[in-house]
């Protein structure tokens, strides 16, 4: 795996909700060389109000199209390969959703190899 | 704790959705030395289309029942107890969701024992 | 960020939900120096039976009005700052929520900083 949990708001279409999925999987393919058949996600629309998320910090505006993208996933990648996966992920589903790249917030939750089974209750990265 | 996500798709019933909670606590209770009153678990049952599962990876098949297990704990656990942890999981939740085994996905999230308050605003494991 | 989840039960109404995100940030502000327009939360209204909380753990009981609260940020916080974000949370999220501080459950998840991306695409804690 990674896993990753896509959280959208009203204002993002049902049709687009896959879109964004297929572009934040490609993105992994290409800059940190996730398997394409290793794809594993949770997209969940979410009513008004559930996404709080400030106007403004560090310099980059919001708006109520913010959408939130968590990626859990094995330790390892380097920070260059971050910055790609970032670049790569905004770009691309900004425009699947149809938003601005300014609303695409990505975050990494990093776990060891040995902390992940794919089905039938077995450590697979241990073997 | 440990605290627990399961993801449902909307092929599992609603009365399935309790037992698979109760399957993986009783495991975690067995396998990693969880007491039986350490109990935090979040069951959301989505709907067609949230759960995003490739057919297959590393050489398990996976259906729209893929079902996705996540469980935020401390560190500390041998990969030995993960193994049979996993292996609990998969079986005993199998049959109380009616699915296959491989479509019993499981991840870990291992975080420090100051991470946790289980209420009053104490950080029990400090104590 | 942190980026904090927080999980209502349907007893929590509507009106508290927001009060509630809003309780746990200014904790934050106060406690672990977030800046206060760090603030990115999803926030879950919950049917019946989808929050599962043991009914006592470690001497703190718990109703069918228990939240639970995870907060994903960076690492460096001291064990004293954590003790007092926890009280902090815990006595105004009861408040905000009109439950028990008992009923207040928070966790933690480190992430390093090079694993945020607020916007844009860029590693923004990496410049």
């Amino acid at each position: 795996m990674p896993y990753v949990r896509i959280e959208l708001p009203p204002v993002v279409s049902k049709e687009a909700a896959h879109r964004i999925g297929d572009a934040v999987h490609e993105a992994m393919v290409e800059t940190i060389a996730v398997p394409p058949d290793d794809k594993f996600q949770l997209i969940t629309q979410h009513p008004a109000g559930a996404i709080v998320c400030t106007p403004e910090y560090l310099g980059v505006k919001h708006t109520e199209r913010a959408l939130f993208i968590q990626i859990f996933l094995a330790p390892g990648r380097t920070l260059q390969q971050k910055r790609a996966l970032y670049a790569m992920v905004a770009r691309d589903v900004a425009r699947a959703a149809d938003v601005s790249p300014s609303d695409v917030l990505i975050s990494l939750v990093e776990t060891l190899r040995e902390n992940w089974s794919f089905g039938d209750g077995i450590a697979h990265y241990t073997l």
